[in-house]
């Protein structure tokens, strides 16, 4: 049994717990924190959108099509579908000549309420920009583009199936996959995503191995070593492409620049880089609850950056309140993780 | 550690688990199952507004006032806010020449999309007359206002301030709770809920026994007896009140009647009576997730009513399907729940 990572308080009494497993791995492999099984596969969902949006530039999509800062950090998110994020996603396709039709991630309403609330005031209505992975897709049909120019096929028929694991974009996606972690995803267990791309179960182990080596740059290629480089700068450049309002990867990056790149995934995977430790970390909250992830994730971040800044210490120590706006409990992280 | 009581599937790997304690007692105290640690106290929360309605009908407010079966299923409710509800909570204090400012619960927006999005769309501002708990919270309100009427006090004066242990209104309720679980609640470990009345973490073992006898009139007063199969009777008889709209309680009460009453609470609990056997049910999700409270109180009603209704199948494998429609994994009962 995985160790319980997180404890959820109502008055001073312990409602809830979360176990999980957690890996802080060096880019040589060598194990600095391991708490439960770290070897058992796990989703990594949208945790890992930063390998999979290395493909975009070390293919040279990005330079080709002169892709943003913004632009690019949204390729990493999972976004709250803010105005920002749907025109910045809209952007990207227009410089291909395609539109969201060609987003094959599906048409989602954004799922934090506010967000939701002022979209629906305004009379909007939901379209595959505003899926949180939108970002992430028109990545997708960047890659796309770009191979079919240099095929000479047709754009928008070329991307069409993208996210399919045997079209030629995703069989890069999940080679990048495949090299940054040091598996052989291909034979990994198999899903589908909520954005209908293929998802592999890997170890947390090499899940952090990937992120401590995006973080340095050592044991990748040199282009997928640029490849991070940029897409970490882009994500410090512009952290709320990669999130949104209130959104913890937005706030902790606003925070910390490039000093910690972090991002969640559902089920309650968190992924991070460490480059000036040059540590990755990866965990996975065995019931799959968010606000567990972000939490440890936090507690994480503290303990390594060796900080006590206020942000991190609010999700560590997240205070819970009722309808009045009375504080009725607390999460906090368990004694394992308090341990680390 | 509590066994595993619902897993969550991605394609056929297992991508997360929620691990739980579960007891079925007969009004006797008889244990029919216990998996895990089911003398744990743990927070009820609104699993068990069955037992705080109870000094609305004992009390004689209920009748006093004239509660129509909606009036008295809404007392039991956690809603959805929907428009119904709304009308239905607002018509209660109505009746007691009162409106929506005698309500202490709080403000909430309702956390269903499709609701809240209806309610922005028209231009809707949420009021606690929203707050999933306000059905209770006004047959709080008529409690008070008997009690007023009776110590010929003002029924808005009396009633202010009903959410605190020790406002005579919360006496009551707390000693309801007390008689029908078999414990002393005001020994109990205490937090503050959700809509700011305490709640107090008693052991599932006492909560399952508590709506066995609720189920079945034994071991209750004669007035909290009455009292327990006329909300019994109110919540077969509307259980859009006690949910809404595509809600696990409503769409379960309305294809078993009388024959099962089921509440969900928050943070993973849910509590059931079932008449016909003598049975109560309490569990609790050991992290606090409903999708798994309703997966194994599901596959619990299933397993005691020797049924394959759909309703039930339904949220005990539930269906996951992504953005785009694909089915994507599900849920389903964990080895030990299958075993029961």
């Amino acid at each position: 049994m995985n160790p319980v990572l997180v404890e959820v308080l109502r008055g001073s009494a312990v409602e809830s717990r979360h176990a999980g497993a957690l890996a802080i791995i060096d880019a040589s492999g060598a194990v600095h924190t391991a708490l439960g099984d770290i070897d058992r596969p796990i989703f990594p969902r949208s945790a890992v959108k930063l390998l999979q949006a290395l493909p975009l530039v070390a293919s040279g999509a990005a330079e080709t099509f002169a892709l943003t800062d913004a632009e690019l950090a949204l390729a990493c998110a999972s976004h709250s579908g803010e105005p920002e994020h749907v025109a910045t996603a809209a952007g990207v396709l227009a410089k291909l000549g395609l539109d969201a039709n060609a987003l094959e991630c599906g048409t989602q309403w954004p799922s934090r309420e506010p967000v939701l609330r002022a979209m629906a005031a305004r009379g909007d209505v939901a379209t595959p920009l505003h899926n949180n992975c939108s970002g992430k897709h028109s990545g997708f049909v960047c890659v796309a583009c770009l191979m079919a120019r240099n095929a000479g096929a047709d754009p928008a028929e070329f991307a069409r199936g993208y996210v399919a694991a045997e079209h030629p974009v995703m069989r890069e996606v999940t080679a990048a996959l495949s090299a940054t972690t040091g598996t052989d995803a291909e034979r990994a267990p198999r899903g589908i995503d909520g954005c209908s791309i293929p998802t592999f179960a890997l170890p947390l182990r090499s899940l952090a191995l990937a992120f401590a080596r995006c973080g340095t740059g050592h044991g990748l290629s040199t282009e997928n070593a640029r490849a991070a480089r940029r897409l970490r700068q882009a994500a410090a450049a512009a952290p709320f492409m990669v999130g949104g309002t209130d959104r913890f990867d937005t706030r902790v990056m606003q925070a910390f620049g490039e000093r910690l790149f972090c991002k969640i995934g559902a089920e309650g995977v968190y992924c991070a880089a460490l480059p000036e430790l040059g540590l990755g970390v990866a965990l996975k909250i065995d019931d799959g609850a968010a606000r567990a992830a972000e939490a440890a994730m936090a507690a994480v971040a503290q303990t390594l950056l060796k900080t006590e800044d206020k942000v991190l210490r609010g999700y560590s120590h997240l205070q819970l309140r009722n309808w009045r706006g009375t504080e009725v409990g607390m999460l906090r992280p368990g004694e394992a993780l308090s341990a680390i």
